[in-house]
C-alpha cells in the first residue's frame, strides 16, 4: 500500500482539486531546476556509494536531529559528530531504530513528508515508518545503497535535474568542480560564490582567509583595492566552473555605500581585528553594494538571505559545533536596510538580485511592495523553516497580490539531503499548482493562463533568473 | 464572452458560495459610499471628457506602473512625466499597447480584477486584454470617452454614488468644490481637511505653507494661538463645503499631547526650520492630539494613516517627483505611539478616530484590541497594497474575534482611477459575503444577522463613522 | 431551536467534515484538564450559589464589558466598581438587559459563542439573546442558579472537570485551597506559583510583599539568599496544595544570568524603590532563570506569559483599577531575550518551560523554531485575544510544521468566566479536529494518526506537560 496519498497537498474541494491535479499532471514531470543549495560536489565527483540510512537520511538533516532532540534525545544517540571527538553513535541501524522509534513527532511537518517521499519515491518502501517496522526498512534501503542504482549521479539522471548548483566559499579550490567536469559526466553541476568568510569581519579566521584569497587570486588582498581585485579575480574563476550566482547570508539586510576611504579604513580594521560590532556590521553592508556592482559587470545573480541568529545555544555550539539546528529566526527589516544598495543599483534591469527571509511579516509588508516596484529586485521562494505546504501558501497568499508572479524566480531546494529534493521540488509543484486552482476557480485567473504560470514557477522562471 | 467570473471571490465549495452570493445580491447594488479617496474634483467641476484611454486608466494609477516598471518598463515609456521635463512618451496608444503586451504580469493582482472590471462593467469590453487586442479595445474606449454618457458626471451617476469625498490641503481654496456647488449638479463630492503641508515640519515650504494659512484665515499663523485659529478656521471652511473629515499621513503614528509652552516652542523651531527630526516627530505627534481636541468641537472625524516610508528610491524622486509608486510600507507601533492622544480623547464618546495601516502584524495584535476597547477608536479597512482579497480576508479574519464588525467602518476605495470605484466596492462586497457565509456555514453567525450584516458593512457603517 | 449548530467549527467541505466530526465524537466527552486559569477557589470552598446571572455573565467578564464599552456604553453602567466607591449600576437585570440589547457587538467574536454555548449547555436556553429575550432569559438563568445544581462544585463536576488550576499569589495564605481540603470534597482544585507581587520591584507593595514572603515562610527575605530561600519555602508550600506549576506575567520575556553579587545588589536597589527601569528589568529577567533552576529541583513547570502592555488608559486605571480590558498585547521578542535563561537551563530535559504569546508573528518566526530544538521548550496553546477558532486555526498553521504536535501542551482556558470553560474546550476540540482533519485529508496525516493526535491535544499532553 502506497505511504502517499497520490492527492496530497491539493484544495479539500474536488472541483478545485481536480483542476490542481490537472495543472500539475502537466508540469510534475518536467526536470528540475535546483538554483540554489547544499549538496557536496564531492558526492557527483567520486560517485561513491552512500554509506547506511542513517548517514544518508537523519544524521545530516538538521530538521530531523533538531526535533528528535527537542524531545530529549541526544545528539550523540543521532550520531551527531562532537568538537571533542568524544563518544557518539557509530551504528546506523541504532540511530535509525530510534529514529523510527519516535517518527510520530514529525507529524505535521514537512520532514514527515520528504521522509516519506524519499522511502516510497526513492526507495520504493511500501509502509509506514515505525518501530515495528525499523528494521526491515534499514535493510532495504541499506541493501539499494550497495547497489550502482543507487550512487549519486545514477540518482541525479534518475531524479531529472537538468541543473544543480552546490555553494562553495569564495576560498575553496573547487577541486570536487573539477573533478566532475574532468570525468566527462554530463550531470550540470555548477557551484555558487558565496564569499561570507572573506567579508564578514566576524567570521573564523577572517584576516587569514583574506589572506588566502588573496593568494589564490594573485591578488595583494590585504589592501582595499587588491581585496576587491581578488573578489573579481575569485568571481571569474568560480564563474569557469558554471556559477551563476553569488550568496550572502548576513545577520540582517543591512546595506551601505560608503565613500572609497571610508570602505578602505573599515577593511583595514577588520583585517586587524580591531572592528566594533557596529563596524563590522557596516563593513558587511557596504561589501553587499561592492557585490552587487561587481554582478553588474559578470553578470552573477546576487542572492541575500538575511535574518538568522546563528548557533543560539552556547553549549550545543561549544559541543557540537555550527549548524546543529540552532539557528534561530529573527525579525528583519528590509526597507530601510536595503536603501543604500537600491539608491546604487536598484534601477538596473541587467541586475538580478533575490531576496530571502525568514520572517514572514515582511512579504506583504515589505518584501513584495520593494519586488514590485524596483527593476532588480526579485523575491526567493520561501526559506528554510517556511519552505513547507503551509509556508509556501502564505508566501503565495501574501506576496503575489502586490509582487505578481513574474517578480518570483521558481523554487529552490536549499538542501544538503540529497534524496529531499524531488520531495521538495514535488510540495512546491503541488502547492503551486492547487494556489493556481483557487484562483482560477474564484475567477482571478483563467485557466489557459494558470496552466502558464504554473510551468514558469516550476521551470521557466528559476531558468531565467539564475540563468541555467 | 464575459471577462469577469460571475462567481469571483465566493468560497469555492458550492454550499458557502451559495450562501456568499444570496447575501452579495442583496448588497450589491447598493448605492457607493466612498468616504476616502483621492479622485480629481476638477473632474466633476468642468465635467470634460477624459483624455483617452492610457490617461484614463495606465498613467495615473500608480499599482499599474509600478509593477510594469518593476519588470523593467521605463516609467518615461509610460508617459510618466519628469522633473526637468524632459521627454516622455506621448502618444495613449503606445502606452496602451505596452501596458497590454505586459498585461500577464497582473496575474493574481487586485489591478487585474480592477482593470478587468472597468473593461467588462464600464465599457463593454468582453475580450481579455493583451497585445492581439490592445489596439481594438483601444478603439473601443477612445471613441466611448468622447461620447456624454463617459463624462465624468455621467459616470459618477452611473456607479451609482451617494456620496464620495476627495481630499485637499488645508491650503487648497476649495475652487473645483466651489465650481460643483455653484453648477447646481446635484452629485454630492465633499472635500476632506488634509493638513499634512501645515503640521509636518518636515513637509516642502513648511513655513510657507502656515504663513499661507494664516492669510487665507486671516489669522496670525506664525504666533501658536493664531496657528490654532487657523487651523480652526479653515476646518470650518473645510466643513462649508462637506467636509465631515480630516486625513493625517504621518510617517508614524506617534501622539503627543504637550503642554501648550513646549507646543508653542516647536511651532517656532519648526517654522525657523530649526527642529530636529525627533522634534519634528513630537510636534507632528502633538499636532495629532490637537486635531483631535479640535474634531472633538467641531466634529469632524479623524483619519490617521501611517507608516509609509514615502519616496524610498532617491533617483525616481530626482526625476519623477512623489506619488511614484515608491512608498513602501514599514513596520508601525500603535500601543505606545497612540497612548497620548488616547489618554487625552479616548474615552470621548462624541470622537471617532479611524486608523489605518501598512502594517498587517498589528490587526490582531494591536489595532482590534485597542479598538475593541477605547470608545473613540474605530479601524479603516484594509490599506492600499492590502486592498485586495486576500488583504480584506486578512483584514476579517484577524480584526473581527477581537474588534467585531461593529468597529469598523466599511470600506474606503482611497482611489485616484476613477473608473476603478466600483470595482473596488464590488470586491469589498464580495469578500465580505464570502467572510460572512463562511462564519455561517461554520456556525458562527445566523444567516438573519449575516444578512445584516452584510448591509452594515456596505452601506450603513460608512455612512454613520463618516456622517455622509 | 437550538442556539448552536452542531456542526460549529468544521471545515465546511462536506468530506472534511464528516472526518472532523468523527474525531471530534471520539475526544468531545474526554474529561477537562485545566492546567491554567484563575477561577476563584473561593467558589469551590464555599460552594455558595452564584449571585445573579450578570454578576456570573457579564461584570467578571473583561471580553464582554470591554466590547461593550468600545461601542460607548460606561463601565459603571455595567457594574464595574470604582476605585473611589462611586455610584454604579446594582441591578443585575439592568446590566442584563444593556447586554442582551446590545449583544449583535459581539457578532464574529468568540464571546458569542462561550456566552451562547453557556446559555444552551449549562442553563438550556434555546432562543437567541437579544433585547426581547432578555428578562425570560435572565428569569431562567436567574431561578436555576438558586438551585443546588448549579453551585460551583456541581458545575464543576457535571463539566466533568478532572483537575483544574487555580492562580495565587506567592504571599496568598491558601486559605480557600486549605478550606477544600479539609471539606472531603473529592474535586481536583490545585493552586500555581504567581510570584509577579514578589519579583517584579515596580509591582505595587514590592518591598511590603517581599518581607510578607519572608515573615510567612520564616526567612529573612530582605537578604538575597533569604529571599530565595523564602521562594523555595513557598514553592514548597504551594505544592503542598497539589501546585505543580509556577506562572510569571512579564512586560517582556527578557531574561538574564547573573553574577549572585549583582543580583543580590539589583535586589538591595529593589528592596529601597531605587532601581531604574532598566534595572528592576534586569531583576526580573534575572528572576526567571532563579525560578527555572528552582524548577529544576522541585519540578514545578514553568509558564512564561510576556507581552502585555498593562492598564493601557491612564483615566480608566485611575477611575476603575487594573484589569479593566485595557490591557494590550504589544511586539515581543524571544530569541535574544529568552537566550540567557536557555543557555543556563534550556538543554536541561528535567524541565518544562512553556512559553505564551500575545504576538502572532512570533509563532512561525520564534516559537516554533524555538521550541523545536531546546528540550526544556514547550508552545502554551494560543492566549488570551488569540483564544478563539482564527487564534487557534493561525497557532496551528504557523507553528505545527517546525515544532510538531509534540512540543505543545494541550489547551488553557486561561479563565475567571466559570461558565465558559467547557464552551472553551469545546471550542479547542473542535478547532483542532478541524485541523487535523484538513491535514488527513490533503495527505499530511494518516486518519489512525489524526485520531491518536486528537486525544493527545485535547487531554495526554495537558495532563503530562502539567503533571495533573
Amino acid at each position: 500500500m502506497p505511504i502517499l496519498d497520490e492527492n496530497r497537498l491539493f484544495p479539500t474541494d474536488p472541483t478545485v482539486r481536480a483542476l490542481a491535479r490537472d495543472l500539475y499532471e502537466a508540469v510534475k514531470d518536467l526536470p528540475i531546476i535546483s538554483p540554489h543549495g547544499h549538496t557536496d560536489p564531492r558526492w557527483f565527483a567520486e560517485n561513491a556509494a552512500f554509506p547506511d540510512p542513517a548517514q544518508l537520511l537523519v544524521t545530516p538533516d538538521h530538521y530531523v536531529f533538531r526535533m528528535l532532540h527537542s524531545q530529549g534525545v541526544a545528539l550523540e544517540d543521532l550520531g551527531v559528530p562532537r568538537v571533542d571527538g568524544g563518544v557518539i553513535e557509530q551504528d546506523g541501524r541504532r540511530i535509525w531504530r530510534l529514529f523510527a522509534a519516535n517518527y510520530h513527532l514529525f507529524r505535521g511537518t514537512p520532514s514527515r513528508i520528504w521522509v516519506d517521499h524519499a522511502l516510497q519515491e526513492v526507495f520504493g518502501v511500501d509502509e509506514r515508518l515505525s518501530a515495528a517496522s525499523a528494521d526491515a526498512i534499514y535493510d532495504h534501503i541499506d541493501a539499494s545503497l550497495k547497489t550502482d542504482a543507487f550512487r549519486p549521479r545514477a540518482l541525479f539522471e534518475r531524479f531529472n535535474i537538468e541543473a544543480i548548483s552546490t555553494t562553495e566559499s569564495a576560498i575553496d579550490d573547487l577541486t570536487w568542480h573539477k573533478m566532475i567536469r574532468d570525468s566527462g559526466w554530463n550531470g550540470k553541476v555548477v557551484t555558487a560564490y558565496r564569499p561570507d568568510a572573506v567579508i564578514d569581519p566576524d567570521f573564523d579566521g577572517f584576516a587569514d582567509n583574506v589572506a588566502k584569497m588573496g593568494e589564490i587570486a594573485g591578488e595583494d588582498a590585504t589592501i582595499w583595492d587588491g581585496y576587491l581585485a581578488a573578489h573579481r579575480n575569485r568571481r571569474s574563476f568560480f564563474k569557469s566552473f558554471g556559477a551563476t550566482s553569488s550568496d550572502h547570508g548576513h545577520p540582517t539586510a543591512r546595506t551601505e555605500d560608503l565613500p572609497k576611504a571610508e570602505a578602505a579604513g573599515l577593511f583595514d580594521k577588520a583585517l586587524q581585528g580591531k572592528c566594533t560590532p557596529e563596524e563590522a556590521d557596516r563593513f558587511r553592508g557596504h561589501m553587499l553594494t561592492e557585490m552587487a556592482r561587481m554582478s553588474l559587470d559578470d553578470g552573477l545573480v546576487m542572492q541575500i538571505h538575511p535574518g538568522a541568529v546563528r548557533n543560539h545555544s552556547t553549549g550545543v555550539l561549544a559541543k557540537f559545533g555550527r549548524d546543529k539546528g540552532y539557528d534561530i529566526p529573527s525579525r528583519t527589516d528590509y526597507v530601510t536596510a536595503l536603501r543604500p544598495l537600491l539608491d546604487a543599483v536598484g534601477a538596473e534591469v541587467g541586475l538580478t538580485l533575490i531576496l530571502f527571509t525568514l520572517d514572514e511579516t515582511s512579504y506583504a509588508r515589505e518584501l513584495a511592495p520593494m519586488a514590485g516596484v524596483y527593476p532588480a529586485l526579485r523575491l526567493g521562494p520561501p526559506w528554510w523553516f517556511h519552505d513547507s505546504y503551509e509556508g509556501m501558501m502564505r508566501f503565495r497568499e501574501m506576496a503575489t497580490e502586490t509582487a505578481g508572479f513574474y517578480n518570483t524566480v521558481g523554487f529552490n531546494d536549499d538542501t544538503r539531503a540529497f534524496c529531499s529534493i524531488p520531495a521538495r521540488h514535488d510540495v512546491a509543484r503541488r502547492v503551486d499548482c492547487s494556489f493556481l486552482a483557487t484562483l482560477v476557480e474564484t475567477g482571478r485567473l483563467d485557466r489557459d493562463e494558470a496552466q502558464e504560470v504554473a510551468h514558469d514557477l516550476t521551470y521557466r522562471l528559476a531558468k531565467q533568473a539564475y540563468k541555467l
